[in-house]
């Protein structure tokens, strides 16, 4: 069969190990795929840089529409990342009748709506194996090999940067500013870390997983987010003692009334397997009313891993091009005319268990009018510990499953009581059961 | 669309999942799938004890060659188990036309290339996601979501029943006959336990793990099997004191010469997370040279989980029930024309890491002897414990990776030494690396 020609828009990291591992890995790509996967054309900035790169008979060009309208080209794949001009790529992509692969999630979570509903209508694919968690393939398992099921909930260590710098507080016992300079070095986090570390990059494909799981349209917007920035080396030693470890999860759950979409630091308990995954790593746990709790680990960024997902996207999209648009798994893993319009529940309606630190004078009543308090919002303790500390004590509560709104509610309250020294630390407690 | 009509055989553990899901998620997976999935007949030796258990519009017969021959029938599921009725029943619906949809590890791993030529020459698809690691989408990870990669080697705990049972050794400290009874009342184990207990039935998974993984025919008979009847407790608290557990594994690796595929215990480092996969539960880990190590993990049997995956494959047929045969997924993930004749290793070319455990009298000179042996063999020693025992004194050595031929030869020279008080335990060890 005739060989289906790439047009790779970019040719950095990403592109640069799509490349490499086309070239590798070619002749077995073919035997599996039956015939052979081909890069045609290449847009890039610097035209003179990508031509040392690579050899061979490639059209390289600085203008990506020229790759995007090119006829030859069947399948564009997009790897510039940024969401204004990769927007309009895309969709002009699909105008011309191409087939998008992307690894794009912060364009596929703020505009998926648009481009999937432009790709259906053409009767094209957008492909995004690579937008969630690199090399493993869990929009595959999820939109394919969990079809089964209703799925039930979802939690994710989706962002490998936060995952290392939070393997290091607790493997070398130092502050997050330290690790993240450690890091930055390793060149683990970016010079500028925000999207990583305040959670955005995290909730950006969890906002991807929430639909394919749930069946509902791209809600980037109501994703709650919390970063790492403010967590203490202290609770991550509390955590420790108590038997879990903190992970910054994303957290996606269908309830009767809505659906919780959150990004946050989590307390998790240290025998899960998630809790044990460590370093730039990432896993998704997935719960599914059949199939129980399946998880999926591994590499979630770099230029292979990444590569990998992109080029399984390649594979598939040559399976399915010739095939009738009706018979191909739909983007959203849900027919586009059968997504369900189950709300985001924000925040202040999410149920889960708390972790909960403040210092207090160490004087009779105290435990009890604290006690007193998270009864009365409805919340019951699981365990506690006090311990002596400077002018007073510490307290750790974990409670058990509450209402968040209910939570805050006691905080302050409790942040009221003359006898308590600080704010109240507070961080969710995911049993992931 | 219309919906499609599937034939069942089998109404047991897993047949009844299936029914059961079907109805419960039914209009779920229709929103998934585009259409509805829709059970039109059934075969049975009880026909009225499954009359009772299914209602609506279902045909149920005792002859299941009157489902797989009825031309309303889009594809057969066959849940029947063993090999001999089945291999005719899946031929004769394939040569009927009708595609084949099967939990039958056994059937493939021994008949597999017969049923997938058929198959093949026929134009219908033989899907068996529920063939292997019950729930977990393990098959469609491999087939589809690595094909960017060279597989190097896989991994895998894939029988529930050792798996609980080394638990429950390590966690209580029981001998195995004991561990093995306790199975066997809680209907963990089967009453004739061989198949799971020695390995077997993890060896038909590993089986076709390995022609997906590596594009080879399925060739059972050429898998190594050691099952955990003779593992003793003594060697499972050795282990974990050296920071190891032992697991049943199913392991194969491309070697430049061959295959290596291969079933039997092994140490693996406490810290990985295989090592921490516990009770029935399963896992694979599959090493691509460009995502590196992905895991799969989830319930590996039980009605529901096997149920998840035997309609996830239905779901996959009905959406590629209609496309070029040509442009869809090979059964053994490459292209029929496009196998490997790379041979499978005979298990004394296997190369691996060694646990070594031998008696000896303690006097001058004893450690020397064996070392002299062991380097003798080309087998160097990674650690060495030895300690005061009865009459004498236990060494254990866990050697680099070495020949298994070499390891054997020398197994047998340090049997002959007049001060080896015992033969020598020999367990394999996997790093995982």
């Amino acid at each position: 069969m005739k060989p289906i020609k790439v047009g790779l828009l970019g040719l950095g990291v990403v592109g640069g190990g799509v490349w490499d591992v086309l070239r590798r890995n070619g002749e077995e790509i073919s035997r599996r795929a039956g015939r052979r996967i081909e890069v045609a054309a290449i847009a890039v900035r610097d035209v003179a840089k990508a031509r040392a790169r690579v050899d061979g008979d490639v059209t390289v060009t600085a203008d990506p529409y020229a790759v995007v309208r090119d006829p030859a080209i069947d399948i564009v794949v997009e790897l510039i990342g940024g969401s204004t001009l990769t927007r309009e790529l895309v969709l002009e992509a699909i105008a011309q009748g191409k087939h998008v692969v992307t690894a794009n999630k912060a364009l596929l979570a703020v505009h998926g709506n648009e481009i999937f509903a432009a790709a259906s209508k053409r009767g094209v694919m957008v492909t995004f194996e690579a937008a969630v968690a690199g090399g493993i393939p869990i929009i595959k398992a999820i939109r394919e090999g969990l079809t089964a099921n209703r799925i039930g909930w979802l939690a994710g260590i989706i962002n490998g940067t936060t995952n290392f710098i939070l393997s290091e507080m607790r493997s070398k016992g130092l502050p997050f500013a330290t690790v993240l300079a450690e890091a930055q070095r390793l060149g683990y986090a970016e010079a500028d870390p925000t999207f990583d570390v305040e959670g955005v990059d995290a909730a950006h494909k969890l906002t991807l997983l929430a639909s394919l799981a749930f069946g509902v349209p791209v809600q980037f917007d109501k994703a709650h987010i919390e970063g790492i920035s403010k967590l203490e080396q202290e609770d991550i030693v509390h955590a420790e003692r108590l038997g879990y470890r903190i992970k910054l999860l994303g957290v996606t759950r269908r309830r009767a009334d809505g659906i919780e979409l959150r990004v946050h630091p989590a307390l998790v308990p240290a025998q899960r397997l998630l809790a044990n995954v460590e370093g730039a790593m990432n896993a998704v746990l997935v719960w599914g009313d059949a199939v129980g709790a399946t998880l999926y680990y591994g590499q979630g960024a770099g230029a292979e891993p990444t590569a990998s997902a992109v080029i399984a996207d390649l594979v598939d999209v040559t399976r399915l091009h010739t095939a009738d648009p009706h018979n191909r798994v739909p983007h959203l893993a849900f027919q586009p005319d059968a997504l369900s319009d189950l709300p985001i529940l924000p925040i202040s309606e999410v149920h889960t268990a708390y972790y909960l630190r403040l210092k207090v004078q160490d004087q009779p009543g105290v435990l009890a009018d604290i006690a007193g308090i998270l009864s009365r919002a409805g919340i019951s303790i699981g365990s506690m510990i006090q311990e002596p500390a400077e002018d007073g004590a510490t307290i750790i509560f974990l409670t058990h499953e509450a209402v968040e709104r209910n939570v805050d509610e006691a905080i302050a309250s409790i942040e009221q009581l003359p006898f308590v020294h600080s704010r109240v630390t507070r961080l969710r407690l995911e049993n992931l059961k």
